[in-house]
């Protein structure tokens, strides 16, 4: 089901002893080295070091030249297969990043449909003052990890009304109540459930599910 | 002008040659070390540096406990005086950074009248795969780096008509146009000005000046 290129990643991976391997955040200047115990920097750095990593064991990558835009890694040589997109949080806490802003992912699957097969590696860490611990990692794919909510047919974080990142389910402890979708056709069916309620502004949920069936290699 | 703690730290790093100074970012992990060149870090890293620096320099102060709120560091043993703000920008471009929420600054004032008259220790950066450099530093009063724009008698980032941040004047070049404010109540007059335009929904631009005049030591 996953890339065959972030499977083999995922694989080196977890044979390297990811899983449990300590590290370290450092920054240097006017001889004082400091051990960085800041969180907010940890997702950053880390898809950084996995480009370093992925170079000094030569696993072929491109990276994003937009390093704001999905993807974050290009795992093959075609830009519309082999999609990695990494995810952090601190796995002392629930997972709630951001799997992707709603209204951008919405209407970029529209064209790029490929968007969907695209495959998340997820590092749950732990900063103190000792050092990063990597406690574990994950490969999904998105309906893997997104789930319906109650007010949605899609978990998301509303803002004043406004519907602003889709939302993971709690992939981490499998939590009860509302599960991940099975399949990704159950998670486009809940893009369009939730666009019947929440009408962007250029498209109804009819358009956006048609524009997808014709793009969507995986539809025919 | 500036407090004298902020005063005394500024100029043990210029003493120090923090103007040219290189320095390295890096992160480690299964023995691949990789020094970071994603900008996004640098901030939180640079004011982490900075208090291990003061440490190890013996000089006081405490962090706040909520590293989200003002101020960054408090450099004597009241919350009322000695604030001192971190903020850094990428050297090759204009300061842009964000000073403050707008909504969240001007409703603290009124209580927290004592802000104004926070120091802002900025730091102007390079970032390559060379490492760290710190080009240029300020210490500045809020007055000293805000100014008008055409729109609003206090410069601020709009987005959708709503007023989100108060954006600096460009102190890096002393930029020609609109110039920053000649002193604290040219500034704290920009503000009401601002609000008699765009309204917050809880207070007036009257009851709001009147709050800052009742409570700020400054003005008695």
């Amino acid at each position: 089901m996953y890339g065959i290129s972030a499977q083999k990643l995922y694989d080196k991976l977890q044979k390297r002893h990811i899983v449990g391997a300590t590290g370290k955040i450092s920054i240097e200047l006017l001889n004082v080295m400091c051990n960085v115990s800041d969180k907010s920097a940890v997702g950053n750095l880390l898809q950084e070091w996995l480009g370093a990593w992925m170079s000094e064991n030569k696993i072929y990558y491109r990276t994003n030249p937009n390093t704001q835009e999905f993807p974050d890694f290009y795992l093959g040589k075609s830009d519309a297969s082999d999609l990695l997109e990494i995810k952090t949080f601190d796995f002392t806490k629930t997972p709630n990043f951001d799997i992707a802003n709603f209204d951008a992912y919405v209407r970029s699957v529209m064209t790029k449909s490929y968007r969907f097969d695209a495959d998340y590696l997820i590092f749950g860490y732990t900063l103190t003052e000792n050092g990063l611990k990597i406690e574990n990692i994950w490969l999904k794919k998105i309906w893997e990890i997104t789930c319906p909510s109650k007010q949605y047919a899609l978990r998301v974080q509303v803002k004043q009304g406004k519907i602003m990142n889709i939302r993971p389910y709690n992939f981490k402890t499998a939590s009860q109540g509302f599960q991940p979708f099975a399949t990704r056709y159950d998670f486009i069916d809940a893009i369009k459930q939730t666009l019947a309620n929440y009408p962007l502004q250029t498209v109804t949920d009819q358009e956006w599910h048609q524009a997808v069936q014709a793009n969507y290699a995986s539809f025919h």
